[in-house]
């Protein structure tokens, strides 16, 4: 039984992995981020790995999900917008000191990976995954492999715009998903609702029909949304991740149904499903560990 | 040097050709197509590939190209909008009839395959294929792949929503590409702009400042349009076919500059190039004949 090391580094803290073939952690190793240098988070992902390796010895790569842009080689950290990242070379690096293979991957990837392999989507061909944060990170898997595109840049589908013209983004363009179907757009539409300082999630489980009104508009948002990326890959599956996925059942029928009345009648039987991911806050290192064993050059 | 044969089925007419390993055509035959029954259509695309296997015996496998929606399995019409097929097994009856391994495709996805593999798109690894007829068909090659999508209805990228809340169309939604970005979109500007009876096309290789006018606003529209499939497949390059690229200088600009803008300056550098067609209406055909040499089961 070959293990392999899966590391998922955010912006405060590292976590390490050894996994198995079918997706099972039999070792961890955890750190905090010191994110003042690039230098230092590298060394963090070193220390971590060593860490795991220790309890967990004769893996036999390294795979690592980091948030923001991974070269489409999965060699270097294009940028990363919470870390100290700028084209960094880090794979060359990590094999250097770790002695093993190494392929990078974006966080959220990684994670939907994770989901794609062992989690939700695990009898599925093909998905979309959307993991509900603070953003909105997203992930595709056609033909049983993550869609990376020309430049490591596919699966952005929490900057695609499903409101011309709506609420400006970080990112530029106004109306992104991330403005509509995100926990930020969940915030502030309950600070406008219920008042600063309630608990939406609360609010849904005591039967606050405000709260859940609240949820379900956030479906119906998300699920119109949907219906352009269906057009465009037509997944078997939709999957949802990320802390708002704890409320999946106050949003997602709202979600099936919207996406369903968005498609219309041509796609009636052929709408994918949508269902929550399994693994939780542990996908991104399971996944990372996954595409480690499975890159083509590592093999 | 193995033959393969490409058919391009249409609403009027049914188009054969002998395809070489190269993309060359060899040898051609037309049909009328009459439209009266599934049979009658049938029994054209036989008649077409004998007609053309008598001019140049020896092909190997027959690819069909057919307007609407193939199943992902490429054995079935599932529907088309404008022939009598309704799930129509053509695979299994033309492989009786004509003896040879047979493999369907949407007609969209077949020319632009043609285009990947020998036209504008040669050089590239992935792409976008639009056709602007008087609707817009669309295509996505990615890893060297046709993305068929779970049920076949990938790359429908004409019924995205460009305009939330926009022009009725005639899928059931509202703001599809189709209603800003087609041959009928363009009649519609022209009549409102130049009257009736007007030729845009004309209108633009003489000067009139209306006509570069309608135009370039069109490849606006687009271009902000591909903006979010662009973010979801990150594609190398789009290329631009169907009877509207007759006027590409008049619009490419315009659209390079539209999608460059809405997709911002995390994408600069890394937008896709936008270059017209170079197969005219021969490349459903030999994309069809090239599709049926490269399908895993026919080889």
């Amino acid at each position: 039984m070959s293990l392999t090391y899966g590391v998922d580094v955010g912006a405060t803290s590292v976590k390490a992995a050894a996994v198995t073939p079918d997706g099972r952690i039999v070792a961890e190793a955890h750190l905090e981020t010191p994110v003042d240098s690039s230098d230092t988070v590298a060394r963090a992902v070193e220390e971590s790995v060593a860490a795991v390796r220790a309890k967990a010895p004769g893996g036999v790569s390294v795979g690592v999900g980091t948030p923001g842009w991974t070269s489409a080689d999965r060699r270097r950290v294009v940028y990363s917008p919470n870390l100290p990242w700028r084209d960094e070379p880090l794979a060359d690096r990590l094999e250097t000191v770790i002695g093993l293979p190494v392929v990078l991957e974006n966080d959220a990837n990684a994670a939907a990976w994770a989901e794609f392999r062992f989690g939700g989507a695990r009898s599925a061909n093909s998905m979309v995954a959307l993991t509900f944060g603070s953003g909105v990170g997203s992930a595709i898997v056609v033909g049983g492999t993550l869609l990376r595109g020309a430049h490591g840049c596919a699966g952005e589908i929490g900057h695609c715009v499903i409101v011309t013209g709506g609420l400006p983004c970080a990112c530029g363009r106004t109306g992104c998903m991330e403005n509509y179907g995100s926990g930020r757009s969940l915030d502030r539409d309950t600070v406008g609702a219920l008042g600063t300082g309630v608990s939406l999630h609360e609010g849904a489980v005591r039967g606050d029909q405000r709260a859940r009104s609240i949820y379900r508009e956030f479906g119906q948002r998300v699920g119109r949304g949907l219906a352009n990326v269906c057009l465009t890959v037509d997944p078997e599956l939709v999957v949802i991740g990320g802390g708002v996925s704890d409320a999946f059942e106050w949003f997602s029928e709202a979600m099936r149904i919207a996406l369903r009345d968005e498609l219309g009648p041509h796609w009636a039987g052929i709408a994918p499903d949508i269902v929550a991911a399994e693994l939780g806050a542990a996908a991104g290192r399971v996944g990372a560990a996954d595409l480690a064993r499975h890159a083509p050059h590592l093999t």
